[in-house]
């Protein structure tokens, strides 16, 4: 079980009006759980921005399933042993292109070399890497 | 097959080899290829700026799976008629905390939406949209 | 005089710990100053993804000074009856390359077109397009 | 006069077809210009991720002038030796908020660490940091 703390803050009038109002619309049930939200995002952005941090990681890789031996190549990267995978999800999203989304975890700077090389794979339309957790 | 049209474009030579450098490094095989990526990630761009355009999309959700009821809220939320939900992966991160990819299709608008929906249920920690494409 | 409000919220024990080390590394002086920028940056993105809303921004354009009436061009777009320009500020980088930082008023839609424009001007090396308050 | 060099690329029928009209739209007036700029932006991006690249950023600030003492610091931080300002900006946006736009020079850590220091300064609303260029 997490251990609460209650604090109190000081937020300007017109400033908080104007929060509640975001935040009935995003569907928060409360002022806490909104701010909670924040907070943790602003700290998983300031870890992420550390290359030696551990981090999972989503890799989302669009690619033309035609492309000779991409697919062997995206398996073989995934079972190399550089890289901690996780797990895989693989989408038709039509009659040429498939998104793979390959879950790994490594340090940041790790991560982003990997999403570098298969961006740069001969067949693969688009790619990204979406730095999730600590 | 795709078809190729082949073209020809000037580029000053310190940044055309200042590119060259910067695209061996991450792994390209040719010029064409890189200024390919660049192109679609342009446009990929572009459209999903739109509202209106229709997208697949990766939402991810991490949260701690004791709190009440929201594994139960994200089932429902992926089998309502609302949503197109294409697959989903769940990752066990640790002993409290889970993460669920949801890959869905629906315009730009809807899918920004259910993303606020998730990130503000209670014990949803982090949670993010990726537009995937097009 | 702004008219405070107090409110009281509760965040985990650990989350608050980082973030209490957090804001200290950024030099806040209270928990209250951190969490009301992030709530001002919550909201003053959330405005600023509506293409009406009004805003000021401040257009970012690196360029060649010896290209053919670049400078012309800039400076009749910026007295064009287009753009409401408040100020501007020019920067000398080095023989051949300047920063202009254009502040102009407008909603976020007509703002951002205006960027595209001027970033397809030949000559133009680099332009950004910052929003910075409504 | 910066020399150039002239490369052919193949890309795909469909993909050139579109990302014609996308430049249309943008302004541009030929593909060498789109594709330059897309090739700048993704070398200044690369070089820009460097804590140690040499960069010109623009500091922008929203704050309160009735702030107590908050000008007084922030012309100060201007004249510190820790940074080289080359120009400043000042917009006064309404009766409370001033928009000060800072230029200076200094390696991306150190920008960002000063981009930190001011938006945690009491009496600023809104502060980011634009690294603009090396």
């Amino acid at each position: 079980m997490t251990e609460l703390e209650r604090i109190g803050i000081s937020l300007d009038k017109a400033l908080l009006s104007d929060f509640d109002t975001l935040i009935a619309k995003q569907g928060y049930q409360s002022r806490s759980e909104a701010i909670r939200d924040l907070v943790r995002q602003q700290l998983s952005q300031e870890r992420l921005s550390d290359p030696r941090a551990e981090a999972v990681a989503a890799v989302f890789v669009v690619y033309d399933h035609h492309a000779a031996k991409l697919t062997e190549k995206l398996v073989g990267l995934q079972h190399s042993h550089l890289l901690h995978v996780i797990s895989s999800l693989h989408v038709h999203l039509d009659k040429h292109d498939c998104l793979e989304i390959i879950v790994l975890r490594g340090n940041v700077g790790e991560i982003n070399k990997v999403g570098e090389n298969i961006l740069s794979m001969k067949g693969v339309k688009l790619g990204r890497v979406n730095l999730v957790a600590t």
